[in-house]
């Protein structure tokens, strides 16, 4: 067992029941406070802990980390010092934190290192490079299968065979809380000959999760699926929002393109593959049984359960949907092998995201477009309105986790509220 | 006229005949020789001049920009400056290469700013943000449309109401010169149920252009269309290497992914909008007329002649296509303005391609799918061989230039020679 992963630890720092951010997690963000420039930081209990005051004051020492690392605006130069670093720094991060105070205590030095959570601002927390989008979920695609081609020829014929995927829109990713604008685009009204232009009448989310590359590759070389988890830092949630007229309208035969990329939300902490090894679970049974470079050994997915909530303006939110990373049919080590096997290069911050992960159940759908069936059986809120997609107004807030053995892993939400004015 | 793109100008830096580079053109782009760190450079004929070094001897001191921007290794933070001064370096530059010597003379320093271009080695010119591929010629999508879904329905029905495009990988997009690996994937074989893995057998170019952003927006706001070109740096060749048998599995519904990620060739140099002014020509005709957002005004493409030749291991290049970039039906005015009409932010370095040029005879297709009409119009080759794809040992070069009154403004090459190993 990875030592800081141990359920029987503690922290001297106090832990609510139901918190997403218990000792055994320690993710990794980004945050800054108006008097202070943006730094690394971990997550505890209800509080930020600032890792350049831990590291000025000598804590990573013995690491051999540069110390300029924990003093960036990003994720990615400390990302770039390998897995055996920076599972070394969440490790030490345990000792610091454990409430059998060792070596390693700081508490004293808790009031120049713990910020209130909500006293501080998360930001971005990696530089992306490219971002591709995958679309991994079986319920999901026979799902928009059936209802744009029939029950019939709802799965098309290589989504079985290999992870269908696309490039996605970096620039336009942000992170949770970020106000979301609706788009202008083109449209096609039914039965018309020509588009017209205006606002998107269709917002949608669609509840996925992406990880983070952590390890580059040159071009031309591609990766093992054994060796495909080495190249994966964490996870995070992650919501693709998408304009289903614009999308309808341009999609054919390139692909999503302005339907999807005036905006993505992310959670501001990376979960690592270290803290999610306790939830590691087989995925739906693959068949046809995949072309030997996508095959697994081992429990290759991830319990983690998922829920979305829509929040109308004044309103309390509501769930909407509740679903689990783990119904995907193919996993992070199949995604990443698959893109690389034509010999494109991956790098550090790179972004991959899962697809909508939609469960088996109506109530698992994991976009507007499922969940009220293209807007046939609307949503009844609790204030007695309903929704076919998303209001002006509407924030949808992304929830995920992970529990067992009474730790409970989470990833905190991913939070966006739509509007036509910023 | 912009006082560099003056025909009667001459260097005292000898250009020969069909040069790319007279003294008109000033491109710019990064190089290194064994001795140097890279840094920023322009081209006179058979030289490139170090910015780095002019920098250093004061000749950019009255346009107040940090000398740090010419020693860097991309031309990012350069182009971040504005083009209000990269046009001010490049009207600098002409008149410290002009042989009327001026207050500017820097014939002195010939020696120190001065190399060979056979002596250094050109690197990729920018940090690429976000890459985008649109699908602007007419002719290259009819083709595709009639190969694959038959005259008929040759178009799509949104193909001319607006610019076409998706997101392309841009960790993959690489130098001249550098080599090309032949990617692995999976492929269906004709009339096959299932997929088998392996090197693809139908290896192709795609003969493009495209231009680098040189202006940023915020995300939720648009680029309106007057102002789409104060948003465009400058332009470079463009080879987007295409696996075909590879995309056609994969393709639907997302579009292209592996089939393209595994390489992309940019030519070393930006020729900047400035220096393409005396080159402007009206675009094909719109019909229908576009919606409001992409109405333009005035001459918004340009007579850019474009040549691709095959050279065969060991042969003589044989040109195999001709095209021109004044065939594209959509301008990058139309191109930049659609992609952030939804409020997709642009940043700099982003690149965006204009897709497949290919022109309205047979010897003018930018591609191989095209010019052997899948396979079926074998292309002869001087030493007896026939080509349906590329094969491995093959360069292909892909050239542009304009001509006008005596004055020659080229971008070089985009080179690539494909190879199962590298």
């Amino acid at each position: 067992m990875i030592k800081a992963n141990n359920p029987s630890l503690t922290s001297w720092v106090e832990v609510p029941e139901g918190s997403d951010f218990p000792i055994q997690n320690l993710p990794f963000g980004v945050f800054k406070t108006p008097g202070l420039r943006p730094r690394l930081c971990t997550a505890i209990g209800n509080f930020v802990a600032d890792l350049q005051v831990l590291s000025e004051h000598g804590f990573f020492d013995d690491l051999k980390i540069d110390k300029a690392v924990f003093a960036q605006p990003f994720l990615n130069d400390f990302i770039a010092c390998g897995k055996e670093k920076t599972s070394a720094v969440r490790n030490r991060l345990s000792e610091v934190l454990d409430s059998d105070l060792d070596d390693w205590d700081a508490s004293e030095l808790a009031a120049y290192f713990l910020h209130p959570m909500d006293e501080v601002e998360m930001l971005m927390p990696i530089k992306v490079g490219d971002y591709t989008d995958f679309y991994s979920s079986r319920e999901h695609a026979t799902n928009v299968g059936t209802m744009f081609r029939g029950k019939e020829n709802a799965l098309m014929p290589n989504w079985l065979h290999l992870p269908v995927g696309y490039h996605g829109r970096a620039s336009s990713i942000v992170v949770s809380g970020t106000p979301i604008h609706r788009p202008n685009g083109q449209q096609i009204p039914q039965d018309a000959k020509a588009p017209v232009f205006g606002p998107s009448k269709l917002m949608d989310f669609e509840l996925e999760m992406a990880f983070v590359v952590g390890k580059e590759t040159q071009i031309g070389s591609s990766v093992n699926i054994t060796e495909a988890e080495d190249h994966i830092f964490g996870m995070m949630l992650f919501n693709d929002w998408s304009a289903r007229d614009i999308q309808k309208w341009e999609y054919v035969p390139l692909g999503p393109f302005l339907g999807k990329s005036f905006a993505s939300t992310v959670s501001p902490w990376i979960v690592t593959i270290d803290a999610l090894e306790p939830f590691r679970v087989s995925g739906p049974v693959q068949d046809p049984t995949p072309l030997p470079y996508l095959q697994i050994d081992g429990d290759r997915s991830f319990d983690i359960q998922l829920q979305v909530d829509l929040q109308a303006e004044g309103q309390p939110a509501t769930p909407i949907c509740r679903s689990n990373f783990k119904y995907l049919y193919w996993n992070i080590a199949q995604q990443l092998t698959h893109h690389t096997v034509n010999g494109c290069n991956i790098k550090i911050g790179d972004m991959m995201a899962s697809g909508t992960i939609s469960g088996p159940t109506p109530d698992s759908y994991g976009s507007m477009l499922e969940l009220t069936w293209r807007g046939s059986k609307p949503i009844q809120l609790p204030d007695g309105s309903e929704r076919k997609f998303i209001n002006d107004g509407d924030t949808i807030i992304v929830k995920g986790w992970c529990e067992k053995d009474g730790v409970r892993i989470g990833f905190g939400e991913a939070t966006g509220k739509v509007g036509s004015e910023q």
